[in-house]
Order: structure tokens, then sequence, then C-alpha cells
């Protein structure tokens, strides 16, 4: 065919002054076949409308009438977007310690933006020059090894999708009353990237690990000087010394230029501004991980190093402060996580836990990474109370959080994952509820 | 265990003054077995160093004597990062117009941060108010439908990490002569996102698409009216109207608050700021499909409508700006993509084609996404010519440079696909060659 040269842009613009009487869409309630949803993840559209008389194409907006702004070197969200922000907790006078949370109601998919993963600082984050750092190997080793980040870039690297997940998060639900806050602040303490670095198992046995090494002493650059002991059997599975995030340099809040990440252990082990692996026989009992990250149980014992976080989901749409705007048909999403492995399937019920069904994953569902589950809903205008319930390819499954609480001592808010609910009222408002 | 409560955060600290030994980490030569690189992206490491007296432990950094800075509601990379940024283009006195490359050499994995995502704009990134943006869908339909970004929201969501390519890219290759520039500068109109957003045969099933149809005209809410005609049954098929980018709102320059997402179709089909999408029998022959974007043949002809991109593929590390720092073991690692589905394999040839090796390709393989490849390197400092040529599920497999050139006119840029080669020289240094 051969080129048929016009200037159809002209035209085309010309065409917005068209009159198109045009109706809002909105799924008719006949419109969303469940099964098609279940499998392929998406749904055809039936007909039913409430508005009829739009009129959108009269006149082109303003911002078609003059030239857009110009290319950027590295772009930021749109300033409409300003509200969508992490949420910042620390105490009085101590501007380097606690945490921020990512605003996992705003969000979608299964990706965190680097921007708004949520951070945990015991003493701020170093600006650390790259040139100067180095992550030292020791201990137990046949030779100490240091690697700069010119040298780590030259090995093997691994790409893997993976959560980080604070031991704290949705600590919350230990209270007496739910929480009346958004999902992000009750729950923000997780997040999900693409993580690349070099498997650490690699550096361990170019050091070559001696017999009798059981544990590593994992410190961090910053000036709590972050340490924490880490099983050497992890160390030699599926750690890796990770250098980007998301495609670039890690941010530095998630420890640039290098983090250890521990793939499905919980966010407080995955050291940031890794700097030093001793390895040991023993455990150091640093201080995050006795005072802190240990559970206290009933008869005033504690309960130390509970790596892995368990299997656990939230519905994030709808969510406290998204409430229902009328009866209709709504999609019912949110993320499924298991440090454990892949999530086998997520439940969703629309009546207290008495029904439950199951929702579509969004595919690929990857071991220890965020998945997104989505059920469509025809919402009638009745009080309703959803929960979700996530089982992982073990077969964990996701205990109510009445049967979570009785484990342990009053005020224990380390890695929950009982069931949470939302409940809705007859006016569409979304609030937290124990059911 | 009981919890066993001491400060071994000062200890540790302490321990920094250590005076500890330690060789610099470097891949021994029979370090990588090629084997477990290809099965399981993983080598166990040697033990040949060529340095044994670095002190890392002696003295902590200055950045863990003080405390570090507070967190922040948006994160930005790290300013030792500065440079990794997009290389703008543009024409002289048009700010608007052009391109920005996303720096794919500095990248790893297989998302690109929404910051970094190229760009390619024909008057300007427009300021749209969400809560004023609408999309319509008009022509030959039923009922014309507008729906606004909150009606939008309430849709059935799908989720995939696909690739955006500007038919354009490595276009520079047409050259006679081999362009010296960063792989980003010759190829970075590419990207790779986790998209979220409606399937568009939801809303077109919706509207009632009349019997006839063949066309869907799509408008961009810009201030070039950007339109392009689209094949109907690509609406059918797997088309998107994206409202997320890796987790979050789109960014400005990709259309927000939403854009037509074509999995694996010219960038330019993509229609960002969507804003209008006009059901017909017949293409409009916008200047986008006639002026630009079409093919220019030998004998004067031109071929238009050339939607899908081809089987394709990148060695980026090494490449060229990163020279080889003296033989040793690297790792060959690059993106391979098609817009026909997965990629099947990636073969790099280290000796200009003459021979072939398998590069092992980081799991999960999806259809139109980036796929990351890797291969270990022991260069032993001969000058040398390395390939990778790509293959599609199809069957695609990449064409010579030569091959490609020879189909079309002299000049002609547009969907380069061209096996793409870098000359390595003793001295390490990397050159764009022609091969």
């Amino acid at each position: 065919m051969g080129a048929r040269v016009r200037n159809s842009e002209k035209e085309t613009a010309a065409k917005s002054g068209e009159k198109t009487a045009a109706e809002k869409g909105l799924l008719g309630r006949r419109a969303l076949l469940q099964k098609a949803l279940l499998s392929a993840g998406v749904a055809a559209a039936g007909a039913s409308f409430a508005h009829a008389d739009d009129d959108v194409g009269t006149n082109a907006p303003d911002w078609m009438k003059t030239p857009g702004r110009t290319f950027t070197p590295y772009g930021v969200p749109s300033k409409w977007q300003e509200k969508v922000q992490r949420t910042i907790a620390n105490p009085p006078g101590r501007p380097g310690t606690g945490v921020s949370r990512t605003p996992l109601q705003r969000l979608e998919g299964t990706i965190t933006p680097a921007g708004l993963h949520f951070e945990r600082h015991h003493n701020g984050v170093p600006d650390i020059d790259p040139a100067r750092h180095e992550l030292l190997i020791h201990g137990m080793v046949k030779r100490p090894l240091a690697f700069s980040l010119d040298v780590l870039l030259r090995y093997p690297m691994e790409t893997h999708i993976r959560f980080v997940e604070c031991s704290g998060n949705s600590g919350g639900y230990n209270q007496a009353q739910p929480p009346q806050a958004t999902s992000g602040e009750i729950n923000g303490l997780l997040s999900g990237s693409e993580w690349t670095g070099v498997r650490l198992a690699t550096l361990l046995n170019e050091a070559g690990v001696a017999p009798g090494a059981k544990w590593v002493i994992a410190e961090g650059a910053d000036a709590a000087a972050m340490s924490r002991s880490i099983p050497l059997v992890k160390c030699m599975d599926d750690a890796v010394i990770a250098l980007f995030q998301n495609g670039e340099a890690i941010r530095p809040e998630q420890g640039y230029p290098m983090r250890l990440l521990l793939p499905g252990f919980e966010g407080n082990m995955n050291v940031k501004w890794i700097r030093r692996l001793n390895v040991t026989d023993s455990v150091v009992d640093a201080r995050d991980e006795t005072s802190h990250y240990t559970e206290l149980m009933p008869g005033g014992k504690a309960r130390q190093f509970m790596f892995p976080m368990g299997a656990k989901s939230l519905i994030l749409k709808p969510s406290f402060g998204m409430n229902l705007q009328g009866p209709g048909w709504y999609e019912v999403s949110g993320l499924a996580w298991s440090g454990a492995g892949r999530i086998a399937k997520v439940e969703v019920s629309k009546d207290a836990g008495k029904t439950w069904e199951l929702a579509a994953l969004t595919a690929p569902v990857l071991p220890k990474a965020l998945t997104r589950f989505r059920l469509p809903w025809d919402w009638k205008g009745q009080p309703a109370t959803l929960m979700s319930r996530a089982t992982d390819e073990t077969g964990d499954v996701q205990p109510t959080r009445a049967a979570w609480v009785a484990q342990f001592a009053v005020g224990q808010g380390y890695h929950f994952n009982g069931v949470q609910a939302w409940g809705i009222e007859a006016d569409g408002t979304v609030k937290n509820v124990y059911a």
C-alpha cells in the first residue's frame, strides 16, 4: 500500500467540534460473567445505563489548545496525585527512627513504585558513597573477602519479583477496637519489587564457609549498625545481595548501594546498606532480635526467631476511606502473599465468613511475591462484611483474627496474618470491623 | 526460646574496630559452571584472587557516625545516580516534539522505572485534570458511551507486564557507519512496565459494536490530537485502557490519566491521554500513519500499517561506554522481546556469528514483555565481537542487519530488529560494529 500523506491531525482536531450525545458507561447488572472473570480475567459487559445525555465531544478541553510541557530527564507522578504518599510515623525528636507506610489502597497491580516502598529505619538513611562502600564476608570462612560495587556488578545476576513485609505490619489488629484507618495506614509495611542482584551463596562459596558454621551476622552501614543473625541455610538458599530495585539502582531508603534480600523472611532481616556478613556458629543476640522482633507469649515468655512471614491477604478495593458510591457492580480486589512460596488460592466472603467464593489470581503467580486477586461484586445496597482468606502452596491458611490473637500475650503485634474484615454499611461507608 | 535483651548494636558497632584482612572478591576462572547458570540461573564460585590485604573492617565509614536523614513521602534515586537519566532529543524551538530515551545500559531486570520510561511526544505533555477527562466511545456503536476515570475505576481490571517500543527505535542502524553511542541512545525507545487497566473489549461490548465496523480511530487529548487507526480485531483482543503503570497512576508523560495499550504493537499506536475511540469501517489516514510510521520500500513505494514489533534482542552488558576492565569473568546480559508473544530463545555469539550459545532466560518469560537473558563469559583479552539473536514462540528469528537493511529503501528506519554487534578490542574498549 502506498503512503497517502495528508495532515489528518488537523482534521481530527476539528472533529472535536462534533456534537456527540453519549451515555455514561457503567457496567450493567447482567454484565459480569463471573466464570469468564475467573478464567480469563475479563468479562463481557451488558447494556443498562443510568444517564443518557453526555456531550464530551462538543468542545476540546483547554489542554488540547496549547502545546504541553517538554521532556524531562527523570519523571515524577502527576501533580493531581500528590496525595498518594507514604504515611510517616516516627517518635517526636527522633527523625531517623520509625516507619513510613505504602498507600496500598491507592495502588494497583503487584509492583510497588520504588518511591512509595515502605521504610523502616533505626537511625536514619545514610548517604553512602558507592565508590567507598564494600561488603565484607568474614568470620568462619577460608578467606575473608571484600566486594566493591564495581566488582559485584561483574558477577552473575538474578532477577526476582519478591515482597518485603515488616514483621510489625498490621500490628494494629492487636488492639481491642478495630483501628479506623486506611488499609495502607494499617497494613502498609508491605511492598513488592523486582529485585536484581548476586546470589549470596555465590559469594559465600567463594569465601569458603568453614565446617561448623551455622549463622551469618548481617550488619548494615547505617548509624544504628542494624544487625541480625541469619541462618546460614537461608544464606545458602535464595538470599541475594540486591543492587537493583524495579530496574534501577536501589533507592537510598531501601539500602543503596546494596541490601540483603531474604525472600519471605521478616523485613528487618533484609538488612539494608549491607556492610558485613560475619559467618559464625551462634547467634549474636542483636537488639533487633531480642528487645524487638520477638513475640510475647502467654505466661511471660517470648518467642525468638520467627523468620518467615505467614500466608496473608488484604482487600484493598473497597477499603476504609473508599466508600461505595451506590449499588451496582464493583470489583473486590486486593493482595495476597506468603513467605513460604506461592499463593494457592484466595477466598472472598461477602457475608462475614459464612460463605466463601474463589477470587481470580492475576498471573503469573510467583513465589514470595505479591499476588493480585479480583472478584466482581454486584452490591445491592445491603450491609455486608467483606473478608479475604489466603492459602499458600504449603497448605498454610490465614487464621481468623480471634485465633491469631489467642496465641499471644496481650499487645503482641508481630507477624499478624489473621483474616481482616471491612464492614459495608447501607450508605456505602466502609469501616474496619472485627468479625 | 526466651528473649535475651542486650544492646548488641553497641557491641556490633564496636567490632568495626577489628582489623580484618580481606581479599578482593572476584570470580575465579573455574568458578562459573555454565550448565548451572543455564538451568538454575546461579553458579558456584571458585577460589583464585588477585589481592589479599584489604582492611575494610578497620574503621567505620563516616556515614555510620552520624544519624542519617529522615523519612520522605515520595522517594527519589540516590544523588550518586544523577547521571542515570533519559536522553532527550528534540528539534530546536520545538520543546514538545521529539523523544527521550531510556538509559537501558544503566538498568537491570526487566521493569523500567516509570521515571525513566521513554517518551515520544508530538506537541508536549498535556496537564489533564482527571476529574474533567472522559473517554468517549462513539461512531459505529449501538450507543455512544463516555467513561470518566471514577467510572472506569469500578470496572474489572487486568494487570500485565508488557513492553512498549517506538517503531523508530534503533533506527540509527540504517546509517552507513555504526553510531558510536550507548545502547540507550540507540535503542532506548523501549521500556517495560506492569500495566493495569480495563480490557477495551469490555467497554466496546458495552457500547455495542455495529456490524461492518473494522477500525477504531484512537485520539489523544494532547495538543497534537495524536490519532491512529487501530484494527477492531486488536481492540477486541488484548487491548487495555491502562490507568496504572508499575503500581501507581500512569505518569503524565505516559498518558495520565489513561492511555491505550496495544500489547506488541508499535508504540505510536498506544495512544496516550486517550480521549476518543471512533468505531469506523475504514482507516482515517492520520498524519502518523501516512507521513510518519510508514516504511519506505525500494522503488519509491511505502508500506503502511506494520503494527507488531518483531523479535529482537540487545546486549546491554557489555555495551558502548562500558569498557571491560581487564581479562576475567563477565556476565553478558541483555533484553529480548517480541510483539508476537513470548521469547523462545536467545543465542549469543562471541565470535561475530560463527558460533552461538544459548543464554539463560530469566523466569517468568511473559508474552509481549521484556525478557532478561544472561550468559557468563570468561574473557581472555582477545578481540571479540558479541552478538545476540532472539527467536520468539512463533518461530520469528532476528535477521542479520544486512538482511534487514536490504528489504528497504535507503534511510528507512522503522521497525529495525536486525542483529546488533559490539566489537571488543584487546584493551577492553567496546565499539558499535556492523558485522
